[in-house]
């Protein structure tokens, strides 16, 4: 099973509005298991920028471990990101949700101006470096767009997150529900997901269409 | 679109140890919508048993609540189980995870000598009475023959887990991952998911399989 090809996927936590989109992540593990890879987990061991109620969409006043409670999506089985290494995968692929723009970044409050954590950073462009290919879905491709200069994404078709995405230097392209976009250069394959009105199908097959290509390109 | 089957789907929290499992969950919304029928989430609006660190497995000193928490799986679109209305859907669905044995249930503490919490009860019963068909993955078949009595089951190949079921009065069949079991008297369709060793393509197997059998059943 040596040839079995190996897929880290980065969880920014667990909930669409404080961490990673729970669909979109299960998905994309169901997606890798489909095209007969593997996948391991991680999450950085940090705070969350803070807890909403899912319910209501109220700030609730208590701290969660972005790790602790990814490792609600992973049944335990996870690694922090500073474990990360490149060498042993052969792609690199982040979820959605709030959480990447919360946690793994701060693009939800700064936009174009947002810092990406350095862990994070420091796992894309290894990948980049050693010339594998890296998927974003959803909101992951604008912190993408931050590391990766003048990277062509797809982020859905709002025209406020799209215009922070081109002055963060992105090539941005609209795409229907389940479409990628393919950078040829960086090796970045980016679909919208829930960042267009999709339904679990949807983002089923927009995972699916992401990981087949992010095979094709290793 | 009047002739959409409608199913409602219960979410005991959000996570595999002290709530819903978040694959069976994921997988059972994804089964309905492929099924071309759509879906309700619901919880109960009550206090978990406790939080697990999905990391570590140690008890956290933190309170949650089923409903909030089950809330992230559902991107805030579920309802309180004290709502749900047995002639406005066309089968319910529950499932797996701890938070099935320790917030619906005491099963997980009590086995066989289990107390099923009364809304999760009169849902079940309110089903079985306008003889509508009912799914339970994972270890959720075990509140079902605390509630149908006698009914036939799967629960896995544990022995310790078989003989509560049989001391409650269920009639065990041993399956295999994807498999499911038919009770045509309850109208009860179960499946072991990952009550057996699975991996997440088998679950989406599993529940694809449950929801196939509720379609037949209706």
């Amino acid at each position: 099973m040596s040839d079995t090809k190996k897929i880290a996927i980065v969880l920014a936590g667990c909930g669409v509005y404080d961490g990673a989109e729970i669909h979109e992540a299960t998905m994309s593990m169901l997606a890798v298991v489909k095209a007969g890879a593997s996948y391991q987990l991680f999450a950085p061991d940090i705070m969350q920028h803070h807890v909403i109620n899912h319910l209501t969409g109220d700030e609730m006043p208590e701290q969660r471990n972005v790790l602790v409670e990814a490792a609600r999506i992973a049944r335990g089985n996870i690694k922090p990101l500073s474990s990360f290494r490149a060498p042993e995968f052969d792609a690199l692929l982040f979820p959605g949700g709030f959480g990447v723009a919360k946690n793994l970044s701060d693009f939800a409050f700064k936009g174009a101006n947002c810092q990406v954590k350095h862990e994070v950073e420091q796992a894309v462009l290894a990948m980049y470096q050693l010339q594998k290919p890296i998927g974003a879905l959803c909101i992951a491709p604008a912190i993408m767009v931050k590391i990766l200069e003048g990277a062509t994404v797809t982020i859905g078709s709002e025209a406020s997150t799209i215009d922070q995405i081109e002055k963060a230097g992105g090539d941005h392209h609209i795409t229907s529900q389940t479409e990628v976009v393919v950078d040829q250069t960086y090796k970045l394959v980016t679909s919208p997901c829930y960042m267009l009105n999709a339904n679990i199908l949807e983002i089923a097959q927009g995972a699916d269409n992401v990981v087949k290509h992010l095979m094709a390109l290793m």
